[in-house]
């Protein structure tokens, strides 16, 4: 058995977690680790200092190296580190969503420039297995369809709030408290992680890359109790949802934003950190894989799979894994949030009136929304009530037109919210 | 961009359905097509009649193929057939789990030493990407456990009987009407199909041969209604689970048989024909995989996946996939259901005397099993009760001796139902 000799740039939880998992793997050889500080103290058995370098040069011009990974994060940095060891002939194993989302083509194509290929299972959805799934035994399909729970966090701030009545803020700081959310919460809690995650798995799906500054973004700091409380009403669970969908018309429809999901959904039923993706296609019908989606061991999973399956193939070929080559050239023609169709669920402040309810019926009308539901969720003690809409299938502009005409009614004093339906 | 040149082997729905999807790359081309009776009437458009023949050697013997196709199932002519064809230096691509768990050894030491490779994702839970996973992207992974659904006709079935309060008899009945079972439904009810598929994961999740003999199989035609009754009323589904597990000694518990599974659990979920596949495993934790265990479309997408990626591999190496070889060297050494430990549902039927209860606590204790839940089910005309008790987790030796000794008890008649729980 040829040995695979590996170095690993980032050496956080993920990275000793990968350090671990490979080890044990008498075809894999460690030959250097690339530290932020070569003196902190590691917590890991028998571990040889001497591995560690804070140059991560020393690891991506190592004539010894055959394959660099990279669980150190962010663009920069990390972009140029790569860039020069693609140059090197370095294939790459890569947690990073956002340098992929980012950076993604640029680095495809360096890579088939030099040969060596970039595997990145552990960039979208932690442990579980997606990316090489939908790239071999998937391949056969044309894939119109993913809707997934693709961080962790926000799921669990969600559940949280729908368990125990919290409001958004008190669960964020439950979550933070308990290591669920960081400090600065703003990448899970405004939807960038799940865009950056949901920017890869569409390219990969549709064979189109796919524009991560394109991706209509919507976080779940705007949620309330009472949304979470409406929606449960309704028959609803409130999900952070990262769509992509191939329209009929070959463009692509690709965004992140909180959704009432249907209660029977699989989707509704994935709780707290627990990421989950349904990807629809043809001929294979709808697939749902759960799992993990963060952790040093899920994550560890993943990236130890990438290295032993390259391990595997390099015994027997210069060229491995054909199938995972990412083809970008095709870009992807992504529609504006204004031109998708949804279902709606509308929560309008207005005044306790009579007649209220029949200028929401007649705007709407006015503007093409047929209302399938409308609740009145009781009276405040200013005489407002909030009123809860909820639409069929109607287009995006049109509602927010509609909105902004009701806004302009009588007795209508507030959009409290506006979020989208999946049934 | 090589041509991968295909025979194949059984042109039933999901031949038909495999010959419509892979006709539409253009690297596959389909040589020949093995059926049964070449002058039946096939709902192909433009089919090319002479495709067809009445002799699957003219496929296996044929120098022109590279790869077999093996979608007929059942182990004769089959296995014959195909060792035929690897001796020939054929790579297999087969849906055949009958014949994968009764024969696969000896198909993958033939297969080693042609130099060529067997796969076979359509074999277990149809549409979902399992096999591939698990061979490459999860290697790294020590695998301790697998429940799952993996017969859709029982699934179908008990979902059934729970949403309509239907007998077996009635819900077996409409299923062979809809088509969800067959005129002779024993290879499903009876556990037969499960045991064939958790055979073959169960080998290559523990990485030891697993032996179809040995595996514990029990079917769901002994569900009554009343079983399913007293599962809701305690806060559990009824599934047919198809389960296999590491002990910690290294020995393997393999076995399929109905069990009460908690509500919450993902799996009490999976309703209708859909299959699903819990499996848990060091450093991943616990992943679902939920989709179509059957049908052409679903079946085809692996098929046709594992017809890519070999066709995709061959375009590099003439030594495809090494991760996918089958090692069968070591075999599982398989415990008996005596020596398991579950938790247990046992119904009882007594006659409804004071100290029936004292009767049946007693001589459990005897038997060092401990009762967590004692529920009666009302009380028949003749004065006899139906007693539910759920047990805490015991040896099933231990449980069947206490049976036998109960039924020797004053007013014990009979028991029942005897199910193990999953919570």
């Amino acid at each position: 058995m040829k040995s695979l000799k590996v170095g690993i740039i980032g050496f956080g939880t993920v990275g000793t977690g990968v350090y671990k998992v490979l080890k044990s793997f008498p075809n894999i050889e460690i030959k250097k680790i690339a530290v932020k500080d070569i003196n902190k103290k590691r917590d890991i058995e028998n571990f040889d200092l001497s591995l560690l370098t804070d140059n991560p040069y020393d690891i991506v011009s190592n004539p010894d190296i055959d394959v660099v990974i990279e669980v150190a994060g962010g663009v920069n940095p990390v972009y140029d580190i790569l860039k020069t060891a693609i140059q090197n002939k370095k294939h790459i194993v890569s947690a990073n969503k956002e340098l992929l989302a980012k950076k993604g083509s640029e680095l495809f194509a360096l890579a088939k420039e030099n040969n060596v290929i970039i595997l990145y299972e552990a960039a979208v959805a932690g442990g579980i297995p997606i990316i090489m799934p939908v790239k071999t035994i998937l391949s056969a399909n044309k894939i119109t369809k993913i809707a997934a729970i693709l961080n962790g966090t926000t799921n669990y701030i969600l559940t949280k709030m729908a368990e125990q009545n919290l409001s958004y803020d008190v669960a964020l700081k439950q979550a933070q408290e308990l290591g669920y959310a960081e400090t600065n919460p703003t990448g899970d809690v405004e939807g960038y992680d799940a865009a950056y995650k949901i920017a890869i798995l569409s390219t990969i799906s549709f064979n189109k890359k796919v524009d991560i500054n394109k991706i209509y973004r919507e976080g779940i700091t705007k949620i309330t109790a009472q949304d979470i409380k409406s929606a449960k009403a309704l028959g609803y669970r409130i999900k952070l949802i990262a769509m992509g969908q191939l329209l009929s018309d070959g463009k692509i429809d690709v965004r992140v934003h909180p959704m009432l999901v249907a209660k029977k959904h699989l989707l509704a039923k994935v709780d707290n950190a627990t990421n989950s993706i349904m990807l629809s296609g043809y001929p294979v019908g709808d697939l749902v894989f759960t799992g993990a989606g963060a952790g040093a061991e899920p994550t560890s999973s993943s990236v130890a799979g990438d290295i032993l399956v390259l391990a595997s193939e390099l015994e027997t070929t210069s060229n491995p894994l054909p199938q995972t080559i990412c083809r970008h050239n095709e870009i992807a023609e992504q529609i504006d949030i204004g031109d998708t169709y949804n279902e709606y669920y509308i929560a309008i402040n207005a005044s306790n009136n009579p007649g209220t309810i029949g200028i929401i019926g007649t705007v709407f009308g006015k503007h093409n929304i047929n209302i399938s539901t409308i609740m009145q969720n009781g009276i405040n003690s200013d005489n407002t009530a909030e009123i809860i809409v909820i639409t069929e299938l109607g287009k995006e502009f049109d509602v927010q037109n509609a909105l902004k005409e009701l806004l302009k009614s009588d007795g209508i004093n507030k959009i409290d919210n506006l979020l989208r339906v999946m049934n």
